[in-house]
């Protein structure tokens, strides 16, 4: 066999075994090494691709794109600090256990470490933050190579899948000429088979009779329990947790990314301002638990935080569907690595009642700050965006949700929603990076995503917007624009004026009209609420890149929090006091 | 020791150690974990610090003003994925060999891998692409701990410069309260004393009279003797090089990155057009050498390179001050590792005599493409754009050129000039990220910089403008618009169609004015070479951005490029066939 053969069917079985275990989509940067993969995955029939210049920015877009469609998605980069550039979306891929295949190419054994041009030791260069690493031989299509390539392919795709999810990396060496043959027989091997190279059986965790018992037989009758619903995308799960919260009628403490402030369920125990509850140590303390029930990731909020470190004489439950140690309290924990439906439905079957006492009183606390934050207001607050986008999410739209305040604010602000809505944040390492790719991305195939953002994190990751104006993907974006770093306003270092400015308050003084019109997008002022309604309404019905700037003050932002936290605080304290 | 006068000694320690160890510069991306050391360096009275927000485009500015200063450049950054930002720099300072200091405030072990907020695993996080690696302690003044901080500081700055250079990486575990306290007595420790924790006296390889005359012995007076010198930073190499030049009368190949094409000194025996000349395999066969003599990383040339892999009959020295194994050619090797300043002027001592005829061949074929080159041109092409930037540069300018095609046209037509002009490139792994923060960070300190660089480039680091403003760092940027890759037009997917425009094209159609005016810069689109000529002149004059924007065509430029090397290359056959 010639160079060109061995190339083609190699580097078309690899594409091929991709697709069959599951791929559909493929996120290619351009360059020159990574040719044959870039060509063989444009003309595979069933692959779609997406182009995306900047490999930092194509690496959160695929992630985006992995989180809304729940299956691996494929990153393709040339040799060199191209794939240093994925490290960032690689990392959050880790840590929020999103399934990708990054498939750097490489020059050859003998190019390498000889000071060749665009060559750097690719050999597991993602360290620990990659669940698998395999170097690829070069392209054969002998001694059994074929099959070789193809378990290569299905194992990658269901080891990004299995248990935590999260990346792989495949180092694939090319030697030139880097140009494939698409005319060759039977390219892509034979076509009546669509079986991938394995089947994957996988079972999940199930609990004993005896350890859920063991469980159970902890959890008294009367007792104060909670439920709490951290970060988790499984937008099924609704269903179980709120059968067992029913059952037992426990408050369930949800998590703006829980994935249960939002749908059609019934929601009298959904507890969504307990970020605003919990703020007071007064009120911490008139709210002591008997035991939490936890699932999902460690919520956002900091006064959760307090209040369990508070509470760490209580039985605490963590349930994973598989090994994890998402305590950050450092708590003793009682770890549940069982399928968190199945546990579920299981103690759904057990009898028990909750104080009820204690569950109306979450319930009272819960609806004072919702009807609190029903108020209308005149000036432009962080809050009242919030609240605004939540009235005019609709069914199977996506709201994805920046770092630093944008996810503290829709964690206190948005309330419970009956339409469909996914939100989706990237907090596996918290970057304000690469988010407005992970939105993109997220928006890629249809879905209606509102993106709100701050000035900075929109600003780290402008360059993602290329992919948008390129590919044609709407998107609505609603930056909440204090002309810098709005967080640390909140933090003890702004009582440290001499260098707070320069280091921490970072203005970027740049117009954002020019930004979105640099990118042939819509963009627009908010004045009012009712203008922001409006916008938003026109938004959804529009196609392309639509920026809608809430400016706000810095300082304001932080008197208004205050302020609204001391008012709501008071009413609290009339509530748990009279109890 | 109360947990503030710790921290406050501890952090305030290690910066002044840092700075008594002659660091001057720190690059600081804004975060909350990072809060202590941040504030400090914004303290020290000798230490310059400098705020970009994209942690990416920092560390590329950091490793373009370290190229320039020519010592160790700290950068900062918080935890989590901001770190990982800095990666693609580090693979970029490591192989092409610059100090930098990389400081990554990092979670108190308590914190990690139990699913805490902006908690990743950072412990060597970079792998093999640092020279050295050190978890530091917590902060603390007992137990000799500010003779541990020092020293680290200290080692920090001396590993990061010694023999090949490179980047180190210290990660510094911090607990909350991060405030340090500025008004502690004695805080920078005590101020007699500005010598450093250690003091390094760190000796040259220099060869035995035994290995030299080894190696002189193998070269034959009256033989066809080759010096070439690949990119290196060593502004005074330039003397020691040519002097054993004229004293054998041997031609010298210079890279454009090799620091010998521009200055003062005589340039008689200076090929910069080897290049073109050696495109054509007849004129190749013509020029055969007995030994080749290179100093520096390997040439940009991709012609040299079928040069040496047709000569591997001859012998090749590879002179570096310190171990390295830089010859991709896989070419039988005599590594010369000694200062290369010493073993010119050692060789220098031994009289010998070139091939004059092989020489003066050389000489005749450079002055003929010279002379080409010098000739007019209506059309904007991209090779006359480097040659009229080569009349616009003064003395003490920098000219930063952009990898892909901006180094490759250089190479080809940047022909010698009296001007003393440094020229620098990132060739370690020769990305196209991170290109324009490097221009701006060797623009910081006031240096005069011109940018050569192409639309995709260009796009990729968009945002290091941002410190450029923020800062009130000047730069001239010249950019090629060729609206998209336009090197892979060289390369054979460029006849596949299929798919060629969209996975390698790769057209931006963004507006460059646009950009250049969101950065509030100054924007000029070229319409002739005299208005280039009088804009390059108008911007140096001026303050600020000045973008100057060379519209061209992929395709033109491709029929222009192969039209003049065939009548370039009739015009050095003719040469080489009168001898």
């Amino acid at each position: 066999m010639n160079h060109t053969e061995n190339l083609s069917y190699f580097v078309a079985h690899f594409v091929d075994e991709l697709s069959k275990s599951g791929v559909t989509d493929v996120v290619i940067s351009p360059g020159s090494r990574s040719t044959p993969l870039a060509l063989m995955f444009a003309e595979h029939p069933k692959m779609k691709h997406w182009v995306n210049l900047d490999e930092r920015s194509a690496s959160f877009f695929a992630l985006g794109m992995a989180k809304e469609i729940n299956k691996p998605v494929v990153l393709l980069c040339t040799s060199g600090t191209a794939a240093a550039n994925y490290l960032p979306a690689i990392v959050e891929a880790y840590y929020s256990r999103v399934p990708l295949i990054v498939v750097t190419a490489d020059r050859p054994h003998e190019l390498r470490d000889v000071g060749a041009p665009q060559a750097i030791d690719q050999v597991k260069m993602y360290g620990d933050y990659v669940k698998w690493f395999h170097e690829m031989a070069l392209p054969e299509i002998e001694n059994n190579m074929l099959h070789y390539v193809r378990s290569i392919a299905s194992r990658a795709v269901s080891t990004a899948e299995q248990d935590n999810a999260g990346p792989v990396h495949l180092n694939v060496p090319l030697r030139e000429p880097l140009i494939p043959n698409f005319f060759l027989p039977n390219l892509w091997g034979k076509s009546e088979s669509s079986a991938p190279f394995f089947t994957h059986f996988s079972g999940k965790k199930e609990l004993s009779e005896r350890q859920l018992e063991g469980i159970v037989s902890h959890i008294k009758d009367k007792a104060k329990g909670l439920i709490v619903c951290g970060p988790q995308m499984d937008m099924e799960f609704r269903e179980a947790i709120f059968k067992l919260a029913m059952k037992w009628n426990v408050p369930v403490l949800a998590d703006p990314l829980s994935q249960l402030r939002a749908g059609k369920n019934e929601k009298g125990l959904l507890i969504e301002a307990y970020d605003t509850i919990l703020k007071s140590s007064d009120i911490r303390a008139k709210l002591k638990p008997d035991y939490i029930i936890r699932f999902g990731a460690m919520p956002v909020s900091k006064p959760y935080l307090f209040f369990v470190k508070e509470n760490r004489d209580i039985p605490h439950y963590v349930v994973e569907s598989t090994e994890g140690y998402r305590e950050p309290a450092l708590l003793n924990t009682q770890y549940v690595y069982a399928d968190p439906h199945a546990f579920c439905l299981a103690c759904a079957e057990v009898n028990l009642e909750n104080d009820a006492e204690f569950t109306n009183r979450w319930i009272e606390l819960n609806n004072t700050v919702k009807r609190k934050w029903k108020e209308d207001s005149e000036v432009l607050t962080e809050g009242h965006a919030v609240t605004t986008i939540q009235k005019c999410l609709g069914d199977n739209h996506i709201l994805y949700v920046g770092n630093s305040m944008p996810i503290r604010d829709v964690d206190t602000f948005f309330m419970g929603t009956s339409a469909e809505v996914k939100i989706i944040g990237n907090r596996g390492a918290n970057g304000i990076d690469g988010i407005v790719s992970s939105a993109i991305g997220a928006a890629a195939h249809g879905k209606k995503v509102t993106l709100l953002i701050g000035d900075l994190s929109f600003y780290h990751d402008m360059n993602g917007l290329l992919a948008a104006k390129q590919c044609n993907i709407d998107l609505t974006i609603v930056l909440i624009n204090n002309n810098g770093g709005g967080i640390f306003s909140f933090l003890p270092q702004a009582q440290e004026p001499k260098h707070f400015e320069v280091l921490f308050g970072t203005p970027l003084d740049l117009s954002f009209q020019k930004i979105a019109h640099l990118y042939e997008g819509y963009y627009a002022r908010i004045e009012s609420w009712s203008h922001f309604e409006d916008e938003l309404e026109k938004a959804y019905q529009s196609n392309g890149i639509k920026m809608l700037e809430i400016v706000t003050n810095r300082d304001e932002n932080v008197s208004w929090h205050r302020e609204l936290w001391q008012d709501v605080e008071k009413m609290l304290l009339r509530i748990v006091g009279n109890h």
